[in-house]
């Protein structure tokens, strides 16, 4: 499921041409979304340990630099060390990057709603931190403001991202979201 | 700090006579409390595995499960792979581990906002589960219930437990509830 995600023929559908052949759309978001617009004065929180984050002074990072000129392949998943996220989801992006890379693009982001020293540490975890930029939503606001959350109290997670076993996934040229189907 | 915390002064005080010479109290809890009634409907859940969740059916454990008949130690940190955390405060209890079961404690339990899966993967990256509990209060629960939830958005942590460089410390004779000082 995650490796056919990543095929060639979708590949080149999404990061290729940016040619997009679908109308699907996750929640407010939807092909031509201006993402930094959507979600106004909205910070991830980059992964990093506690220490970093003490001498960084707990900085973040606005949604204007990290897709600003960029073409970024970014997906959410509902929890860091939750099991298919683990198992699937993230490697097959990691097996993938290099196929990323050569498509142009710029960074491969993960996303989850946890705070910037836990996403760290599930990054060294995975041995994933060298490939993928890992980024906090410690308190949601950038899935909110998206309505992209998901109440997952449920599965003792609280509000997280909305996609559980088929995380969302962009791209995005510049602040524009074109969003891929794993249909296509 | 957290090893003078610790000392066999404290530790005679705290479990061996459960004698309360202080009247300093944490929020609502003061000695005396009953924190399976300040807490009602409250349950924490068990760190482990996604997989062991999902085999589970995502239960939760009661509070009247964790405490009742026994000798607790239990404190609060204000999140996984926080830097102090991991760094002093766990590995404080962890050194101690036999101090505390000499002197007729049941269990040493770590609780914090976080939910179970990272409590899970903190605990592994420290080495503790074999010595110490682990649970986690995924929606803060626990500690909102008991006044001991701080906003900690400032440092990216979003409503975690208030103390943060000296974890609250509770003895428990069944629910009652014994709070140690560090200056006892």
């Amino acid at each position: 499921m995650a490796s056919a995600m990543l095929k060639r023929s979708a590949m080149k559908s999404m990061v290729g041409s940016f040619r997009i052949g679908v109308t699907r759309s996750f929640a407010s978001v939807s092909v031509g979304t201006d993402l930094v617009s959507s979600a106004p004065d909205v910070s991830l929180q980059k992964a990093r340990t506690w220490d970093e984050g003490v001498s960084s002074k707990f900085s973040t990072t606005s949604l204007k630099d990290i897709f600003k000129g960029k073409k970024v392949v970014i997906f959410g998943l509902p929890g860091a060390f939750t099991g298919v996220c683990s198992a699937q989801h993230v490697p097959s992006y990691q097996k993938n990057i290099d196929k990323f890379k050569s498509k142009g693009v710029d960074s491969v982001i993960c996303v989850s709603v946890n705070d910037p020293y836990t996403m760290n540490g599930w990054a060294n975890n995975l041995q994933s931190k060298d490939t993928i930029e890992f980024y906090g939503d410690f308190d949601g606001s950038f899935h909110k403001s998206l309505e992209l959350d998901k109440d997952l109290s449920a599965a003792l997670l609280g509000h997280r991202s909305q996609r559980q076993m088929h995380p969302p996934v962009y791209v995005l040229n510049h602040n524009w979201v074109c969003p891929w189907s794993m249909n296509m």
